[in-house]
Order: C-alpha cells, then sequence, then structure tokens
C-alpha cells in the first residue's frame, strides 16, 4: 500500500515518466528552416521506398498500427502483404470499448460493455500529442476525425486522502500556491542579497519584476490573499454585476500545507513533452484509429489466427497458425520476408527461429501493468454539479485518476467517466503494487472498486452510477501487459538486437522504439523496419 | 512605439488586466457543499423573478446579451417587454464576421467580409470561461453548441524583435527554461542554507525535492541539457523508432536571456482565471450567441431604432428614437421602466432624464480601444508546416497576437487567422500607443499592416494571403470602444451611482458589473438590475 499514500507526493513524476516515455523534441516544420529555428526530426513525413521490389512478399504479423502500418506502406511500394492478426478486429491497442462489445480476458472472464450508445472508454492509448507528426499525418490521410483533449482542467481535483482532511482541492488553486509561494520565497533570496554570488544585479532586478508578475505577488512581493493571488486561485465571491458584484479574495493555503501535500506533482503531467496543449483524440474514441487504418489493409488480413511458431531459412519465413477460437485447424503462411509486431510477452512464448541476439532481446522486454475502468452515470455531474469539463482528476487512492470526457460537453445525457487508470511499468522508481492489486481482482470487483473508491472524490457516484467496464492489461491475451518496459540497463544491453533484422524477420511495435507505450513508437518502427528491409531487397 | 517594445514583458500583464478583468472565484457546485469545500458564489442559476407583476411593462434599450438577458427574464416572469435596437441583428458584441456580411465603422469605411464559407473572426469576445456559469447555462438552454478554445499552445511562439535575432521561440522553451531556473535557483539558496530564517528544516528538504521534479533539474539540481529539460522543451533529435530512434537532448536558453528576453510574460495568461483551461467558443463563432440569445427575445426587438432622447416621470419612460439608417421617422415608446444597456459612451451623448449622480457615472466610464484584423489564407499553414493547433503566438510587434482557429483542425481547406489582436484600455501600466496607431489606419490599411508583421513570424504570409478584414472597437458607431474602462478610482466614486436605480430606469451591461469586457458580466448585471426592479415592482 506504500505506492498508494505516496503516489501523489514524489513517485507520480516516475509513473508519468514510465507511463510511456514522450515522443520529445522539436517539431519537424519545413517552412521554418529558413528562421534557423528548425530542429532535426525522426519523421520526414510518409516515408517513401523507391524501387520496384519486383513481386517480393512479406509477412506482417500483428495488425496493430504498427503492423497495419508496415502493411500499408509495403503494399504501395509494391510488396505482396498478407497479415496474420490474433483478434477478429484490427487496431490492437488501438481500441474503443462501445456498448454492446464484449470482451474476453485471461482467466476467462467475459464482460459485456452496456454502455449507452456513442460513449465508450479507451482502455489503451488515449491521447495523441501534436508532436506525433506520423500517426497525425495518417489520421489526416484516412479520413480520422481528431479533436481537443483536455488534459489539465484548472477546475479538476488534486486529491490526497492524507491532506486537507482527505477535501479534494481544485487544481488552480494548488498551481497558484505553489507557483506564489516558490516565487516569494525566491524574491525573498534575490531581494535580500542571498543570490549576489550566483546572479548579476542587472538580472536580479528583471528576476524580481518576473517573480512578482509570474508568482501574482503582492506589492511588497508577498504571496497572499489579494486580488493578485485570485486572479489565479479564485475568489471566494466571484466577480459579479451590479450592486452585488463585488468580489471576495480568497485565503491560499500556506507553504507548509501546500509541501507537505505533495499535490504539486499534479501539476508537472501537462507540463511535460507528451501531455502538453495542444493534444488531441480521435472523435469516437481510439478506435477510429485501429478501424481507420484497418479500413485501408482489411483485404490483407487473416483474422483469428494464432501464430504457433516462425522459422525463416535464407530464401523466406514460414509461419504455422491456427484457428484463434478452436485451437485447430493448423495453417502455413509462406513470404519473402517477415514484420513480426507480436508483443514480447507472447512472442517469447511463440517457437521462434532467430539468433541469441534477437532471442535474448526478446525475452528481456516485459510489458507493464495498468488498469481501466469506465464507468457509465445517469447525468454528467462533474460538469452540472461542479463545472469540471474534460481533464483529469489526480488522487492518492488506488483508482490513479478519475478522467472527464473530452467531447458532448454540456450534454443531458449519460456520460461515461474514467474512473480507475493505474500504471505501473515495473522499473525505475515506481512501486506497481496498485495496478498489481487491482489486476488480481475479476472485473466485476474492479468496477465496484471503481466506485466506491472514486465516491470519496465526487460523492454523487452513489446515486448516479449504473455500469461499468474494466481492462486489466496482464489480462489482455494479445499483449500480456499495456506496453513495453525498458531501463536503462536493458536498452543498453538489447535495444539495437531488438530492432536489428535477424535473417529475414524484423521487429516492430511500440517495444522497438524510444516512443515506448504510444502508437508513434509502433509507427516509427515499423517505418524504420520497412525501410532496412526495403533496403536488403533492392540490394540483392 | 515604447508600448511596442515592452509589451512583451513589463506591460503584458498590465495588458491582459486590462482587457476585462475576469470574473473570479470558485465555482458554484452544490453537491460539494456537503464535502465543504464549496465556495458562495454570485450566480445561482436562471434567477427567479416570484409574484405576478400584472402588466407592468419594461423597455429595453439595446440588443447585446445583457439587453437579451433582461427582455428574456422579464418576459418570463410576466412583464410586458419591448427592445429597441440601433443595428439591424440582435447580438450587440456577441457577434462574428462571416463571408458575405457587411460592415460599416464610423468614418464611412464599409468592409466586405470575403471570407471562405464556415469561416470567420469574431470581432468582439471570442471565449468563454468555465466559471462563466451564467452564460454557460444560457448556452445550454438555448442550445448554442460550444467547443474547447485552446489558449495555451505549447507549440506555438513568443516573438520579440528585441530577442533571439528576432527568431520566434516556442512556449513551450520558454516555459521549461524558465521554470528550470527559477528552480535551480530556489534550489541553490535551499541547499546552501540561504532559506534557514524562512523556512524549516522539513520544510526545505521538501521544497528541494518538489523543485528537483518540477523544474525538471538533475540530480544535482541544475537545469541543464538534459533527458529531464528535454522532456519539458522537446529534444533537438525526436524519439523515434528502431535502429534511427535515439533522441538528441536540447539546449535550454540561460538564465539571462530568458529575463532579459521578457518572454516569460506570455506565460502568465493561460494561468489567469478567467483563462484557465478548461475554456469554450461556440461552434460558428461567438455571433451564435448573439443569434441563439436573439433567437429567444426576436419578436420582442424593433431593429434599427437610434434613441435620441430618454425621459422620464413618476409613473414611467419615455424614449424617442429615430430610424438608424436614415435619421428619419420619429418614434416614441413608453414603459413602465427601462433597462439601458447602450454602452457609456454613446449613452454620455444621448438626452437622459436622470440624476447628477448618474450621468456623472456615465461620463466616468470609458471604453476602451480594441483592434482585431482577420486573415484568410490559402492553406491552414501553420498546422501543416508548424503543428500549431488553436491557441496563440504573442508577440511584441504591433499585431500583438496571432490566434490559430480552435476549430476544424487537420483540415485541408482554407483558414482565418486572428492577425492583430491589440487592446489598450488606457488606464494602469497600459500604452495603448499601438492600438490607437492601428485605429487610425484605413481598413485595408490595417489589413496590409497585420500582413506585414506577421510575416515575420509567418513567413508563409506572403504567398498564402487572400483576404482580411478589420475592426477597430473606436470606430464602431454602437459601441465608441471595445469594453468598459474602469479605474481603482473611478469604480470607487462612480460605480454604485452607475447601477443604482435612477428613478424608472436602470443601467446593465458589462460596465455595470466587475466582470468587465465579458459577457458573463452583462448578464450578471442584468440579472442584478432586474432583479432590483422587480423588488420595486413588487412592493409598489
Amino acid at each position: 500500500m506504500v505506492d498508494e499514500t505516496s503516489m501523489i507526493g514524489m513517485s507520480r513524476r516516475s509513473m508519468f515518466q514510465m507511463i510511456g516515455a514522450a515522443a520529445g523534441g522539436a517539431a519537424m516544420y519545413q517552412a521554418m528552416m529558413t528562421l534557423g529555428h528548425a530542429a532535426p526530426t525522426t519523421y520526414t513525413g510518409p516515408i517513401k521506398l523507391e524501387g520496384d521490389p519486383k513481386g517480393t512478399s512479406v509477412l506482417v504479423l500483428g495488425c496493430g498500427v504498427a503492423g497495419m502500418t508496415a502493411a500499408y506502406e509495403l503494399r504501395k511500394a509494391g510488396y505482396k502483404v498478407r497479415i496474420l492478426e490474433y483478434q477478429n478486429r484490427t487496431g490492437g491497442r488501438s481500441w474503443s470499448l462501445y456498448g454492446g462489445d464484449t470482451y474476453t480476458e485471461l482467466g476467462g472472464a467475459t464482460q459485456k460493455c452496456e454502455f449507452d450508445s456513442g460513449l465508450y472508454i479507451n482502455p489503451g492509448p488515449w491521447r495523441i500529442p501534436y508532436h506525433h507528426t506520423a500517426l497525425l499525418s495518417y489520421c489526416r490521410e484516412f479520413g480520422i476525425a481528431l479533436e481537443p483533449f483536455i488534459m489539465v482542467n484548472y477546475n479538476a481535483y488534486i486529491h490526497s486522502t492524507k491532506s486537507f482532511g482527505g477535501k479534494p482541492q481544485r487544481f488552480r488553486e494548488i498551481q497558484a500556491d505553489f507557483n506564489g509561494h516558490i516565487a516569494e520565497l525566491l524574491a525573498k533570496a534575490t531581494s535580500t542579497g542571498k543570490l549576489d554570488q550566483t546572479v548579476s544585479k542587472e538580472d536580479a532586478e528583471m528576476l524580481m519584476a518576473a517573480l512578482r508578475q509570474w508568482g501574482a505577488l503582492d506589492k511588497d512581493y508577498r504571496y497572499v490573499k489579494s486580488d493578485e493571488s485570485s486572479e489565479r486561485r479564485g475568489y471566494a465571491k466571484k466577480k459579479g454585476g451590479g450592486l452585488t458584484g463585488e468580489p471576495t479574495p480568497s485565503e491560499p493555503i500556506g507553504v507548509s500545507d501546500i509541501l507537505k501535500s505533495g499535490m504539486w506533482a499534479s501539476l508537472i503531467p501537462g507540463m511535460e513533452h507528451h501531455w502538453q496543449n495542444t493534444i488531441f483524440q480521435p472523435v469516437g474514441g481510439m478506435g477510429m484509429v485501429g478501424k481507420g487504418f484497418g479500413k485501408q489493409i482489411a483485404d490483407l488480413v487473416t483474422f483469428n489466427a494464432k501464430v504457433t511458431s516462425i522459422h525463416q531459412d535464407g530464401k523466406g519465413v514460414t509461419v504455422n497458425y491456427v484457428d484463434a477460437t478452436t485451437g485447430g485447424n493448423p495453417q502455413v503462411a509462406t513470404a519473402d520476408w517477415c514484420v513480426c509486431t507480436i508483443p514480447t510477452p507472447v512472442l517469447s512464448q511463440i517457437e521462434m527461429q532467430v539468433g541469441n541476439k534477437l532471442s535474448n532481446a526478446i525475452a528481456a522486454v516485459p510489458y507493464a501493468s495498468a488498469v481501466k475502468t469506465g464507468l457509465q452515470f445517469k447525468r454528467r455531474f462533474w460538469e452540472q454539479d461542479e463545472q469540471i469539463y474534460g481533464g483529469i482528476s489526480f488522487t492518492d487512492l488506488p483508482i490513479g485518476q478519475i478522467g472527464y470526457p473530452s467531447t458532448n460537453y454540456f450534454s443531458s445525457g449519460k456520460g461515461v467517466l474514467l474512473g480507475t487508470f493505474l500504471a505501473g511499468l515495473g522499473n525505475g522508481g515506481l512501486n506497481p503494487v496498485s495496478s498489481f492489486r487491482v489486476s488480481a481482482m475479476s472485473p466485476e470487483e474492479r468496477v465496484k472498486f471503481a466506485v466506491k473508491h472514486g465516491a470519496a472524490i465526487h460523492p454523487q457516484y452513489e446515486t448516479e452510477f449504473e455500469n461499468g467496464v474494466s481492462v486489466a492489461w496482464h489480462r489482455v491475451p494479445t499483449t500480456l501487459g499495456c506496453s513495453s518496459s525498458w531501463t536503462d540497463e536493458s536498452r543498453a544491453a538489447h535495444y539495437k538486437n531488438l530492432c536489428e533484422i535477424d535473417g529475414r524477420i524484423a521487429l516492430a511495435g511500440e517495444h522497438a522504439s524510444y516512443v515506448g507505450g504510444w502508437q508513434e513508437g509502433g509507427i516509427l518502427s515499423a517505418h524504420d523496419a520497412i525501410t532496412r528491409i526495403h533496403q536488403r531487397v533492392m540490394s540483392s
């Protein structure tokens, strides 16, 4: 339970760092090169595979975004392409659960999603950063409509069972007060000469001016109850109209209480490169990415194909597979080359004829734990009662987060919240107890658990809840985890070996990228893998 | 020209404070009262005017949101209501210019908006804060669809002609580097005992931990080129996939250069209560508010009615008006009471039978200067070339801001930018030279001026520009300015007098509120005014 109390403080950032390393860096923008402030970039637009592959065939294993990207681009370049997919749909983790869908997890429990029409949760990825230019480019090309995802909501809550008597605080209050107090402390150190060895007199003067404005300090450089601070954190009595319009400033939280709460940690995610504004989601859920890519390559896919072995020789690849639903009807697929996007925890259990370097690399990449639970409510009380429109509330309770829908704002119908988001990737400074603990529950228990704990933040849960679904990623048969979990050590030892072509086989997927846990990583790894295969084909 | 060089630094915050004081304060949320963390609020839902006014009549002058709110609520309460409106449309400043619209400004220049279908600019208000609960509530009631407005875009620019050789910087770079440097400075002061008199040892330890994570410092509490800082400001070479995926960290800007640039000032607006996420805009432009309210009261309005005098006695009000287009056809309207929403710069020029207190108050409230210019381009190059989706770039050039459309992202058609937003309210620390200077130009000159200066930030302007429209608010005949410009002194002397009922006349509008420059102020002032009129009617 250690993680639950500390998650909101020190370990939360570690968690955010681990949920999936961001695709960092300056975005690509050719036009700005002339101004000299463009940065080099990995993605340079839809790739071009030039030259005629003369009927060379490629077998793609897995129909998630990596596999679909590989298949789409290879066919466009003239290859004969076929995809084998374990499930009966395209998309892999680019997936939404809609009303009427069923889902069977490892262990056999089957859930039927009872959401009303139009409502969904995204068990896997749920947002697309502005700098994921490859995915955004395909969305545009494939007509997948996008809308803004609200990552930072100043009126959402930060909640800790250990602080403020368990009362949720508004994001705006914690941000204003944290910024204000550190500005006051630094202004005090500066004005009393404590920084004389560190900053020049000229810089110190500019710093004081900046701190006062940025921190909403008063004329004496104090962060106190004032119009300045209330213009950030909100007034106790709002500004109004006419004779009753005069506002009353609100009282900031003291510096010790802010620090002790650890709530400042929840201010960080929205500033991190992969969660910064403007960030998007597909209209209708991330499943639209799975379906939108799927339309492009649907004719290439054999569904319900469970791969049982992968062999190769100097001329090509032979893959055995069976019907995933019956385990019977063994069949064989062959091709000159293979792009394998099967997640490493599954792949490591498949007989595969590759060298030690690659097989060791496959074994070295576990997939992290994560749980998401979606809850349908009779009405959108978070909007109607609490003026929370999209965004996320953070809590130290073992539900991690409450995510509010970034769509259909102000609608009078039902709504679905993300009632649990726990992610523990099993490395770094992270203690993944909560995620594993909740994964061990039955789906029904996980839903009840989310409702019980969420009610501490939204008491309306008790009367408004209708139904829910829950996905624990270690129980997802096709991935056995949420996303790849590299450490600095494992990456140094195995990453290159994982990506190198072994004979006639190249791996792709977010695990074969530096953008782990993101769809962009799957796409970029596919681009890289097929570019290298194409080079070999062209030079042979 | 002083303002142009300083706008991005010290005076920008003053400008933001002046553009319209925010409706501050904690939002209303009854359900949370039980948790003890709700705050009192001015707005308590659609007002209730109880009791039968028995045919009492009210004449409303002006058909903006204040006048329409007053009319809508008064009729609902049983009053006989009539509205006189100078223009030939509802909405007042809640207005969009669409392709095909014409607009004639003071001085006689008529512009025909040549935007393509679906494109627009909002010359007046362009966003609705989440805590403007009155306006949001009416939008919901009247079926006015809303979508998120992107206020903060980490990939938009901050630009100063005086810094970095005039090269625009990305918002994310300035924010990461400003935060990082102040965190490092404060960590240094803390760790070297400089704060021992100020914070306890326990607080100092927590502070160090917070600063390291919040500021993206390295293990030695330094803000330097590192994965930590690049995960905020972006990498020089982005994270990618496969063998080419390894990223390269980017080099932060030094503390002196950050302070000297003054660009930190542009980090502040998105943290201010009235611009915080989640903030909205009407789908199709703010004109949809003017039209949506208008539908409710359309049958009450006499358009093209220019009020020439307002008289009253103990029994009622008599208003003379003429045809606004011809100046002829004098007519008279009478009622028991009058709600006057005519902006003070216009009202002060109308013969009006009120006491000295009110007439002095009317004379004491000037309206501020502001200019907005919309520019249509052949394609959305800011998205396609520069990955800027919505949001605002800030500049010290005399165009003030460039606003990117928060709608139709990724569309392949044309797009309209807000190519100029200058606001100078003539008080406080603000130097309004730019706004006045640009207001003095002809519309064609203002458009050319916006294209010329904007090209320093987006060189694509030169080849992609098609047409533009420009509204200088001091030239708008019905307002003679953008919004009310109170000072602390004028408010202390005149605000109460402006709002008090004078005989049979009550004023309403954003100028009669503490939420100046915002539609919410107009609505709340109308609620307050009609509540007091109703009390008098009921008690008479």
